[in-house]
């Protein structure tokens, strides 16, 4: 009846609350803010942490401090603090803050390519090389973000094979990882295996990581699918950080204790202490005077 | 790589919003608004709508109307409504009131069978008997659901063996279809299929419901297992209404547009207009005064 399942045994959290998650906040978020919560997300066991991006602020005013959350955050042992670095300026600014590894952001999808960077999607990736070119020498990782692999706010329907195509090529520049996003959370189990299935063809699945957004509720059904694929590294966001821009009032990322509580009912080991992560929702969401999006995290501290 | 899926083409929806939804608001909601509801879920293509529980008022006050309810509702062509009839008495009243359908309600846990009805698992299912034979007498079909088939609030762990135990003695009785309630949302993908390997041992797939409580996010990855078992029922609750008992302020039932958005996403038939059933969602949370708890009735209706 039901086909065996070959689920890995560790998957590798990468938290990008204090990124993702924190960018589309309207109120400015202190500093010290940040740093106290990415204090509490080490503590809790996360090894992987988008910290900042190193983008102009007249794009993106909330990581205006993104010198300062850099060089500051807490080196404990074990822990990678990446960031966002759009361009050569960027990464440069980010090596000197100690950043540990970066992340290029390319998009599967041409309309939302053209209205978010203002080039083609071959425009953007040859943008990208000059990071790529500076990181191989100063031997940091690079991570490619593609967006938009299941679904666009502009165009609608975003192709398998235009996603694997991105995929490959940020690959084939040197992009250790590809982190794979459904940006607008639209996507459903099926069309991420079928997504899943062509990228594999162009990047071997242990390189893929799935950043599914929660929009419509179908994240951690997405994430079964991919773990059944075999990705092995999902994205998310503590407290279910970042609402959706192109859905008012809508949910954002996967909330980190709903994927963590996930894994571990599955028998996966991911190093996080969920106790402690929900504790660190709850204290952002203090700070930003609401509940938190994290259906786990609610109930965990209830 | 991934084992190729083989999904039900067609699945059943049964709506519990109006009953196990509803019943734990502290607020009485007006017979016409609960009758209001059940015909705007009915026009979205809801064909299973489980609509009162014929329990005294001292347990359950907010069902006290069950009569005028069930003899008031909208009676499209097609449309199956049902009632909770935990005893003979309940299930005379709900079969003069016009109920299609009824539903008796047993535990896989010791610990919640006592707490709950004041008896053991047995001698609650031997209650059930006299519901049965005079159901079987009317020809009216009774539906059997078995609580805390993932997790107990009183005993933690519940087997996959108690489980089988339970619904294949109702199935035994009589009851046509096995509704598996994951009562407190506990439960994962893996230990959802295990229990499911349990129960079809002794139930065929076919006559098995899925009813996946989302308290810690888990229920739509849990609907995906399922469906890969072969499950092709499931029970959920418009925006989803309902909160946990156990846990304050955290969700209850899984929501039925995002069930709904998953199923339609799988290319599975469900005869639900969901931007319909989303109004409905946005109906009666507007009455309640508060935002859906639907992540999809909220990304479509933003």
């Amino acid at each position: 009846m039901s086909a065996t399942w070959s689920l890995p045994t560790r998957v590798k959290v990468v938290e990008v609350g204090p990124r993702d998650g924190l960018q589309n906040e309207s109120t400015v978020i202190p500093t010290a803010t940040k740093l106290a919560l990415i204090q509490r997300l080490a503590e809790a066991g996360l090894r992987h942490i988008e910290a900042t991006a190193f983008v102009s602020p007249r794009w993106v005013p909330q990581m205006a401090d993104h010198d300062a959350v850099m060089r500051a955050v807490p080196r404990l042992p074990g822990v990678t603090y990446s960031a966002l670095t759009p361009n050569l300026q960027g990464f440069e600014a980010a090596l000197a803050a100690g950043a540990q590894e970066v992340a290029v952001f390319g998009s599967a999808s041409e309309a939302f390519s053209q209205k978010n960077i203002n080039c083609s999607i071959a425009q953007g990736l040859v943008r990208f090389e000059a990071v790529l070119e500076a990181a191989r020498r100063a031997g940091i990782p690079v991570r490619g973000y593609v967006s938009c692999v299941l679904g666009c706010p502009y165009q609608g329907e975003v192709t398998p094979e235009a996603v694997a195509a991105v995929a490959g090529a940020l690959f084939e520049m040197g992009c250790h990882e590809i982190s794979l996003g459904d940006t607008i959370g639209v996507g459903t189990p099926l069309k991420t295996r079928r997504m899943l299935e062509a990228v594999s063809r162009h990047v071997e699945v242990s390189r893929l990581a799935g950043h599914y957004h929660d929009t419509y509720g179908q994240a951690l059904a997405n994430v079964l699918a991919s773990l059944q694929h075999g990705v092995a590294v999902f994205d998310s966001s503590v407290a279910g950080l970042g609402g959706c821009p192109y859905a008012a009032g809508a949910s954002g990322n996967l909330a980190s204790e709903d994927l963590t509580y996930l894994l571990h009912g599955l028998g996966i080991e991911t190093g996080i202490d969920l106790q402690a992560l929900a504790q660190a929702g709850r204290f952002i969401s203090d700070v930003l005077g609401r509940p938190t999006r994290s259906k786990a995290g609610q109930a965990l501290l209830a």
